[in-house]
């Protein structure tokens, strides 16, 4: 019989969000009467239009898809040049990137998990706690891991935990690790990192030759001029990070799919023998073979989020999630509870109420509030004894939840 | 330093169709008073306008995109209902496949490599020869082979000549393999299966607990009523048999991208212990994980296929392709060369003239008559002697390559 990857079978429970979803479920089914005004703000998806500049790009492209003169059909599995070279001018201006260095997806969920095929067995594999539960489940599948503890820990990952006391941003490792994931604005902390931590962690993977994996897909949330945008504003990331970023949560794009990782040319990585390979080499042949390109309308979409008025609708947009992440700081907050992140990033970190676990709290808030969160412990060990709050609503949603909670506590 | 994956460095010269493009850019290049005449057949990539059917629902998923209230972010990661639905009804009618057994993706070149992740290693595996080479290079990339050889071969594969004594349907192998290829309507070959080719295979994959994975992406193309147009219709496959589709070739989504597998609940794989796993559940923990929905209009384009209006778009471009293909046979035919393919499908496969190498008849093609093939052997040593021609193109530059073949030999 064929042989399947055995590996599967370590991963615990399921994927936090279905398992929250089955709850939900399971409780909209039993309290029919609730679920017209059940509030969600547990899974960080987007609630508002997508913006009139990306509408329009994208009618504009299957209109050139509808004429036969205008028609294209495979494009590069790197994705367009129009699109890189935007993204290169824009989101990169005076970092030194180069279209060349942008490979254009269908989302950072796939290239997080993607990545591992260019990565071989045998690297010490770091990411934080809490964490995208993503970077730990694709490295359980792909075999870098040993078996799971009751906690949902893998044996031979590395886990740095992010905590109160260090603000969230893990301290550099005593010992040496190989690839290092990091989240920052954090998913699921709303942390951000400053330059000062950043540069710490990127002159450990210089001297360590390890390289960072930094996912930057809430950079668009980023308010305090201070906080670093993209890794490659710290000197010497160009030799050891790699950055993935998103058209999911400036864009809105969720449902319409597009991200992009960028890797520099002068990143590398080693074979068994010693012998120095460039990441964007192997990333490159891994695309061409196993991707066929972004959908063409897609892409011509998040074209238009760089455009002027594609720029001014994103803004917009950040300033009204950014004005719910506000308010649910402060009701947070004179409940008396320990409120972090929502300042840089569109996610509120609560403290549970004492003698609440997290799982206590998302169903105290389902069954007493009707509201939707997420229990800090789905994403790792440390994160127990917190819950996370999606900012991603509409205003009267936010400030209804803000009611409910001061009903609640 | 970070440990590569070394697999990648088995792989041989890179993609057939990039040094495709290498020599036609160089020869363009040199040649630029004959660019605006070259004729491509050399990619299968379709060049008429998409459906209209297709065009207007993705206009409108669009429009709904851009209004809070119809608004969708993350849709289901297996794909949305509506499309699962249309897919089982009439794609698979009559043939006990249900929406649940099918999954939905951004396209069958991401689906035929990923669905590797969900297998173990020391399986052995059989590749047809002639191969799309995607098959092959995946399965090198994530260490199912051993080196390859000056051919192209991979120690460790199965290779199943397809010549044209077994008209290009390879003989049931002797040896016991644990996870087949297949691919019918043939990519490269242009040959399609009997039912009892078909039905030998089912058979000998029952006797010897072995996955067959089935590629029919171009089933669309079928003309002869008795050839079946999915491995479902043989007795026995929904226990041994996955299968893959696009709207690539049918639909013209070779820009829009969006593929599906069909898994049903009964076929199973073994763990190293020996106990039988759910492929099906597999495979929808890796969707879950790794992979976040296809784009929601391209969902809703692909949905339209099957509308009436679809349907009788979608036969409307068959009908010109295979035009195409009926001419391009008759050209080569009248011209002495032994032809195979075009009639179930957009490809003729063609045995160069006496002398010449797959890669010399391209060479000639391209500097002589200015017209882009493909040559045989980049598909496999077994390819060597023939070249591919691809029906997918406009009636008025079929008639032209005619002409052209006609003046060159």
């Amino acid at each position: 019989m064929a042989r399947i990857n055995d590996n599967f079978l370590k991963l615990k429970a399921g994927y936090l969000f279905p398992e929250i979803g089955r709850r939900v479920a399971a409780y909209t089914e039993a309290n029919a009467d609730k679920a017209s005004t059940l509030i969600r703000c547990g899974i960080g998806d987007v609630t508002e239009a997508l913006p009139k500049a990306v509408q329009e790009a994208m009618h504009k492209a299957v209109d050139e898809l509808g004429c036969r003169d205008t028609f294209r059909g495979y494009g590069p599995e790197q994705g367009y040049g129009f699109l890189r070279e935007a993204i290169a001018d824009n989101a990169f201006a005076g970092l030194d990137i180069s279209a060349d260095d942008i490979f254009v997806s269908d989302g950072s969920k796939c290239d997080t998990g993607n990545i591992l095929d260019i990565f071989g067995k045998g690297n010490t594999i770091a990411v934080t706690d809490p964490v995208y539960p993503v970077y730990v489940d694709t490295n359980v599948m792909i075999g870098n891991t040993g078996e799971g503890d009751e906690n949902g820990r893998y044996e031979g990952l590395v886990y740095l935990a992010c905590t109160a006391e260090n603000d969230f941003v893990p301290a550099i490792p005593k010992e040496k690790v190989d690839i290092i994931y990091l989240c920052y604005p954090n998913n699921p902390t709303g942390a951000s990192a400053t330059r000062e931590q950043l540069q710490a962690w990127v002159d450990y993977a210089l001297k360590n030759d390890a390289i960072i994996l930094y996912d930057a897909a809430y950079e668009a949330f980023i308010q305090d001029a201070d906080v670093p945008k993209s890794i490659y504003e710290i000197e010497g990331a160009k030799e050891c990070a790699l950055e993935f970023r998103s058209f999911s949560k400036n864009g809105g794009f969720t449902g319409v799919r597009c991200g992009y990782i960028v890797i520099p040319d002068s990143v590398f990585g080693s074979t068994a023998t010693g012998e120095k390979i460039s990441i964007k080499q192997l990333w490159s042949r891994r695309t061409s073979t196993k991707f066929n390109g972004a959908s063409y309308p897609v892409q011509r979409g998040a074209e238009a989020v760089f455009s002027d008025a594609g720029k001014a609708e994103v803004a917009a947009l950040v300033e009204h999630y950014m004005g719910n992440a506000a308010l649910l700081r402060t009701a947070c907050t004179e409940l008396g509870l320990k409120v972090f992140g929502g300042e840089n990033a569109p996610y509120v970190w609560v403290a549970c109420p004492a003698g609440l676990s997290s799982w206590d709290m998302f169903d105290k808030m389902l069954s007493e509030a009707n509201v939707v969160i997420t229990p800090g412990s789905g994403f790792g060990a440390a994160g127990e004894g917190y819950f996370r709050i999606s900012a991603f609503n509409s205003r009267a949603n936010v400030e209804e939840v803000c009611k409910r909670l001061k009903a609640l506590l």
